[in-house]
């Protein structure tokens, strides 16, 4: 199953929307066919595993990390090929939540006279497929939080002086977050400043091209005509409030959206909900510490990942997040320290939220 | 060596101001013989060594840390005791720049037709003694700076809220760090604010008592005659500049001292070349905001030690390094970053400056 779940990780830039899936193939003690789920549309793990062991497929033990679907979708039920190749027994690490399937994948292999089993490495697999499982189950995308600062929290000078905080690893490291993202979301003030690509770089031998939907969220739709992510390939989804007019930017190629406001802002949670909607499984957000800290004081984070340079930057700087709300010592977000690493010359916190009190 | 420079730590809470040093004294491929320097005024790592070899010394090759002395102190002079054994080799990982030793031992051995060797482990070496050496060297101790901080920075609300930032697992390394300082220093600011005791508790076993210098940065000689440090065992240094009425203090068993001024506060290099007048091979500097960023803006801290709670505090906070002078990006303070791991439920991070650009 170990092996399941590593190869699952092989489909983590390309496979979403789906979930990531891994399936091995045992018989006789000896594995006799592997496969992953690389790409939507495209083959699942199970079916790429029954291809490769061929007739040795036969009274095989599939170690599968998701629960095989039932359903005709793109590609034809997973359950079917299974049944069909003649395997003894699938241990399946967890059932799919996802509607059409639900334990269904299970039953109609049970009802077919194959063994099953499920359980095996649970953890590591919900932790593989967080964002899948969050938007089927829960309707939204993870969010993931990225920030970089120096040591002591800063982002640049009080004055606005900035330049990049950290190094080149941690900027190609942030890569990798872009492109297993299916979304990448920043505030207008941060396009204002830095006119952001939010696209994936250098990446296409593993991405194969796919770029995350880039996301603004631009309550009086200040989104300038000339932003240099709308000349991109791929999706701008400019998120706005109330009525404006949007035709100059529907015609620069921007997906211009109206939604809810909340506190004179964009209601984040419903751009979340229709990023959902979208497909969107992960969003990776790249913002200033106004959109950063509107996201924590909402608790509608589920990770941070920060990168701290080795500098010291002092007091005339301005902070990681605006917190207006947090005014006492109880308001702070407490965190779960997931992975401290290096990541050249910077430290790289992986985080996720405790629940507040 | 190796073994040596190990057994040289194990005087670290205990042989300053006194270099710590270590010896192994090998025969025939064997160790007949090891030691360490323990506490001032007592035996030397050689003469440990010697006397747990006897007889076996005779002929064999000593590893020390450190080049032995040649000079009466308060002990004898080891090149004595190597030279009335009979060992035929020593090999010292460096000289001892002390004015008394500085290449004299060394040169007392050959006299003795004793072959001598220096430069094995050298950095390893160095490194222990980085105090030691920067005191006799530079007439300055080694200037560590201790922080305690939120992830993004912060030790307080704003409005002055506060409690321990960091767990208790990391409130005990601290004393760890105390335990090895000849002096903790303070600004009056944490004084009034926390009264803190600025002792080492719970380690008299390794200890054996020994209390660092307390040091307090009063200029305005603001000091409290019921500060809490004033009525413990040991030495409370308050540091005040022009000439104000001390009586009061100095009853309390304060020992007051006047030093130049510089843009207002005490001249904390002035009280750094005292401190090494008085044998403090290593500072550790507790302060608030304030004294932390004066120390950093004047490039006086050798390490930073920082302590990061897993929390975001947020906006509404007060800053770890009160810095004014630093406007621009280019006077922030590059860090080499030697260490990080964790420490109970924190981040301990280990740095130290880079020279400015």
């Amino acid at each position: 199953m170990a092996r399941a779940l590593r190869l699952a990780e092989r489909g983590r830039y390309t496979a979403h929307p789906n979930p990531v899936v891994g399936c091995v193939l045992v018989s006789g003690g000896a594995v006799v066919g592997e496969g992953f789920h690389a790409k939507t549309g495209e083959a699942h793990a199970e079916v790429n595993a029954l291809q490769a062991a061929g007739d040795a497929a036969r009274g095989s033990v599939a170690y599968v990390s998701l629960e095989p679907c039932s359903h005709h979708g793109r590609t034809p039920p997973c359950t079917e090929a299974l049944i069909k190749a003649g395997v003894r027994k699938v241990i399946a690490s967890m059932e799919d939540p996802n509607k059409d399937v639900a334990g269904q994948g299970l039953k109609t292999l049970a009802d077919a006279g194959i063994e099953v089993q499920t359980g095996l490495m649970q953890s590591a697999a919900v932790s593989l497929n967080r964002g899948f499982l969050k938007r089927v189950t829960e309707q939204r995308p993870l969010v993931r939080l990225n920030l970089a600062a120096s040591i002591d929290g800063a982002i640049a000078m009080a004055g606005g002086e900035s330049q990049w905080i950290t190094g080149p690893e941690a900027r190609a490291d942030v890569q990798r977050l872009r492109a297993r993202s299916g979304a990448i979301m920043t505030g207008i003030g941060s396009v204002l400043a830095d006119d952001p690509s939010l696209n994936v770089r250098a990446m296409d031998s593993e991405t194969g091209g796919l770029q995350p939907i880039r996301v603004v969220l631009d309550s009086r739709l200040r989104m300038p005509l000339a932003a240099g992510m709308l000349a991109l390939p791929g999706t701008t989804l400019v998120c706005c409030t109330g009525d404006p007019d949007t035709n100059a930017l529907q015609n620069m190629n921007a997906d211009v959206q109206s939604f809810p406001a909340l506190d004179g802002r964009v209601d984040a949670d419903a751009v979340l909900r229709e990023l959902a909607e979208r497909g969107v499984n992960e969003v990776l957000v790249e913002a200033g510490a106004a959109l950063a800290g509107d996201l924590l004081e909402k608790d509608l984070v589920d990770e941070l990942v920060i990168y701290q340079a080795p500098h010291i930057m002092g007091s005339q700087t301005m902070g990681l997040v605006n917190t207006p709300s947090w005014t006492a010592l109880s308001d702070r977000q407490a965190l779960t320290i997931t992975d401290v690493r290096r990541i050249g010359g910077d430290t790289r916190i992986t985080a996720t939220p405790k629940q507040s009190d």
